[in-house]
């Protein structure tokens, strides 16, 4: 009113900072679009760049050698191939919760995933210590052959889904060593009271074979054997055990590893948690969870050897090959385990048959190549070297 | 002045817009900062979602079983765990390049990567036969373990970096046969005159031994054993062999797989390819590999003797074990195969050295584990099964 001068002097002002103003809103708005439209498959600009942070409990110490390492490898791996989308924090047995809880605090939630040995929660799932390994059975390449395309992963699937817990290959190391013994087995009469560490289904084996077996927590194997409440134990082998310092206690270190051929470690993941995640990151949890089983057993394969040289040169440590007749034993005593282990539970059954079919073929398989051809190999090198 | 009131009136409202602008601004570069920071460490907003499509070809038939199943593993992987920012289409043979021009032409960057085995360029690269298989040499868990823990898979980048190629195991066959033959073998003096499609290092060792090697596309071996042209083959195992046929065309099914037992295949990327790629899709690509490379070994593990068995059940196979005397002349043979190539080239003779020094380890380690284990288990078990 009367004033229109000085209005319409502001008007282009006006109209420019209303337009300007349009123009970043509208700028603001594409740049939120276009985040969920880079983002993965999920429901907003947030969920599309959202940020997982699991926790991972294991049942080894933090860094563990060997062991310990496949959980840093799969988190490592998880967090470069996600960009950072999924982190995972590794926690050492009892920093969360013990070594032996892993599997509930998973299965309850309480954690995202963990890692250990699914033989660890044979009395919760007596089915699982063929997950792991079983006296006289399968070795590493075996196991994996099995689990992957013999049907032995659904079946280990099976067995944790009322735990509401999704199993993964989780490392390997390979054939173990029979263990430390303070005295010599020349025969089977050795094993009379002999008390030993041997835990789960091979514990009842070398009771049945006349030993004594006993469960001790790993973290004092070193003293019991020591101060002689123990005879005898077994670990894994020459790259983990000595890093545990057993040369020091014990003079005689037994071969083959006739209880744990072909242990797979075991990751475990809470459903929930893995179903919270895009597609693309599940993959990669798989995926990453695959890596880390192989390069366990490369490990072990390239490291035992300098570790036994130095055991034996180093430390005196004796080398000894368990007796015909002590193998044979226990191979018997496996077979009364087995028989008990599948008629208790109709699950154990179930893998039985399919492990038992696979075990069939792979070793008369093997009779014409890796084992045809590592003894071969010997034969017709004799003692000379590549 | 005079128009004070109005300017009063709109200044407020003018004030207003520019802070909103300002806002809206801000929103906007902070929005597209934010997509920066959450891209792969690319430049901007529209890279950090950049889509990458690479091209694979092959030294296989598409989808070739076994062999040829890597290259469709690793793609598939890769597209999942990218949520589909990397696509890799894979070629077969002959469809984009021939077989034998796969190094050449991802070398050259015509395509991004190739799948195939690196003693297919032992005419260039002399020292790439140890990074498939030598005779004697390896098996498949010990060349994983010198590979990724041994310093294996350095020398094979070291040995490919003049080619601008970037190489990974890619899967392994395990223990091969020995081959198909058309006559038996029972003394040295049967190989006098026997004319193998054997390629590489072994077929020079089958003709120092007194054979007469020769080298045939795998397309035509059919023909040729049948027809005459040739006496014997060997080609992989029994899961791949049965597929081709060749149980029609020859009678006799040697083992053990002397000049091949522990096959690793490879993934080759271009290096330029390999790191125009965002680090997490780096990582991708290398952690596809892995897990396809053990993919391969599982599947073989878990087919191999189905397959065996119904070559020898219904197709009336015989199977044969190559007698101790042949076998050490094989050996005697490589030996001298090994002097001539590491005196030839000196990268060969830098692997031969980390390869030997690996082998006597892991050979040594494995008397008393994989081997004493798997011959232990037949002794203890007998004829009987678990």
């Amino acid at each position: 009113m009367g004033n229109t001068s000085l209005e319409r002097r502001y008007t282009p002002l006006i109209i420019l900072l209303l337009v300007a103003a349009l123009v970043a809103t509208l700028g603001f708005w594409a740049a939120d679009r276009a985040a969920v439209k880079r983002g993965d498959g999920a429901i907003g600009a947030a969920s599309a760049r959202e940020h997982f942070q699991w926790k991972m409990i294991t049942t080894w110490p933090k860094n563990f050698p060997g062991l310990g390492m496949a959980a840093e490898n799969f988190a490592d791996l998880v967090e470069v191939m996600s960009d950072g989308r999924l982190t995972v924090h590794v926690y050492g047995a009892g920093e969360l919760v013990p070594a032996m809880e892993v599997f509930d605090a998973v299965s309850q939630g309480v954690v995202d995933a963990g890692h250990g040995a699914a033989y660890y929660w044979k009395g919760k799932v007596p089915s699982s210590v063929f997950f792991t390994s079983i006296p006289f059975g399968l070795n590493a390449q075996e196991m994996n052959g099995w689990l992957h395309y013999g049907g032995g992963l659904e079946l280990w699937q099976e067995a944790y889904a009322p735990y509401n817990l999704v199993p993964m290959a989780g490392g390997s190391t390979g054939v173990q060593m029979a263990g430390w013994f303070n005295r010599e087995i020349n025969s089977i009469e050795d094993l009379k009271g002999l008390k030993m560490r041997i835990p789960g289904l091979a514990g009842e084996v070398f009771s049945a074979a006349g030993g004594t077996a006993v469960t001790i927590p790993g973290g004092e194997l070193y003293t019991s054997i020591q101060t002689g409440v123990i005879d005898a134990l077994e670990w894994v082998g020459p790259y983990n055990d000595q890093a545990f310092g057993f040369q020091e206690v014990a003079r005689y270190y037994y071969y083959p590893g006739w209880h744990e051929p072909g242990s797979i470690l075991e990751f475990v993941v809470n459903k929930d948690s893995l179903e919270a995640l895009p597609e693309d990151l599940q993959a990669i949890v798989v995926t990453a969870s695959r890596a880390a089983n192989q390069d366990m057993l490369d490990e072990y394969t390239a490291r035992n050897n300098a570790a036994l040289q130095s055991l034996v040169d180093e430390h005196g440590v004796q080398l000894r090959r368990l007796p015909d007749d002590v193998m044979r034993a226990l191979w018997k005593g496996t077979q009364q385990a087995m028989k008990r282990l599948v008629e208790s539970d109709p699950m154990a059954a179930k893998v039985y048959e399919s492990y038992r079919k696979f075990y069939r073929g792979v070793r008369n398989y093997h009779h014409i190549s890796e084992q045809a051809y590592i003894n071969a190999r010997d034969k017709a090198m004799g003692d000379e070297e590549l």
